[in-house]
């Protein structure tokens, strides 16, 4: 069967192939029936972390995404839990355009209404706090991580789960991971065997939505 | 692999199997990996279409629920677009229920925000409408159709094309089907076909949720 190809959006500037294609990697590996093609906004290294980073990415998602679109991809996704210029992509282009954070969001929702967040920073980004709504009844991030590389280390990820068995016993039914890096190391499988929590991973949730639009089910 | 049990709870009462199966059918069609077990209410021959009907039903949905879940399902389905007892269900069960209403409405919203409702009645049940919010700008219902019995008629396929291409012409993105009967005409299919418009179905919308949280991605 031919595969459906996505355009899947970066906003985190990186010429180094491993890194720029973390996230369609993933998808590929749990949607063997999607060839994903990354391309990254120029120019921010950094990628999203705030409001003025966001202001800066969102027009160069746009410009990407009309890009891509020409290049015959059947759906871009932008890989970033803020959703920079998802809504004004949507109204130029005709083709899905699904945004990471509100796909998570919704796919919690689908799933349950106890929601908590867990994220680098403890600030949930309002493209998946709007969607949330009053479902999001806490939020949390692990001590001592401060940034993606912080996951990366052994004590990264165990923090990462001391986080989440709070939000558990504060009453979560289900987690939204609201950090794309905590995709990359593959941590949500560790919180259901460790924990038996429902977990929503960012990235292969939206993975989720593009195959559906992708399969037209 | 072995595949997961799904437990889907229909809200019509009826002792056909082949009506009973209809949307476990479906959904084990789409999902192969799924078996689903298919169990109805009692005493309701008409289904869920109102108020009273809804109140009537959702103690007996919360009944059967618990019923399956001793019987080892990983996941429950509540097939009906008005998410009879989900709520209630989800107080009591551990495991993930899935409402076949919101499922549908947060597939949609993740795709794309300029949604319509396509259904029965002009009506979109407060399931879908409270997901949907102030992105569900328009609904409508096929000239000539009453019953999902009309659905089944040449002419009624037809009336729900017709009606599906007013909604397009009014700006929608996505269209919402808001009534299981149009899953088992499986005219969600020629919508795309015909009118080149997303369209989300909800017996199988409902499906990729419960197969994402089988999957536990």
């Amino acid at each position: 069967m031919e595969k459906s190809r996505i355009g899947l959006i970066r906003v985190l500037t990186t010429d180094d192939p491993k890194i720029l294609d973390l996230h369609g990697n993933l998808i590929m590996e749990f949607f063997p029936g999607l060839e994903v093609i990354t391309r990254c906004i120029p120019g921010q290294p950094q990628g999203v972390f705030d409001e003025a980073s966001e202001e800066e990415a969102w027009p160069k998602v746009v410009d990407l995404a009309q890009e891509m679109a020409a290049d015959d991809v059947e759906v871009i996704i932008v890989s970033c839990i803020a959703d920079p210029g998802v809504k004004q992509t949507r109204d130029i282009l005709d083709i899905p355009i699904i945004g990471a954070g509100s796909a998570t969001a919704h796919v919690a929702l689908s799933l349950g209404t106890s929601v908590a967040a867990l994220g680098i920073t403890e600030d949930v980004p309002a493209a998946m706090a709007d969607v949330l709504g009053s479902a999001l009844f806490a939020s949390a991030k692990p001590a001592g991580v401060e940034t993606t590389v912080d996951l990366m280390k052994p004590l990264g990820k165990k923090a990462v789960l001391t986080a989440a068995r709070e939000l558990k016993e504060q009453g979560a039914k289900v987690l939204v991971l609201v950090c794309t890096g905590m995709s990359t190391i593959g941590v949500a499988e560790d919180m259901r065997r460790e924990l038996g929590i429902r977990v929503v991973d960012p990235v292969i949730a939206t993975g989720l939505v593009a195959w559906y639009a992708t399969r037209e089910l």
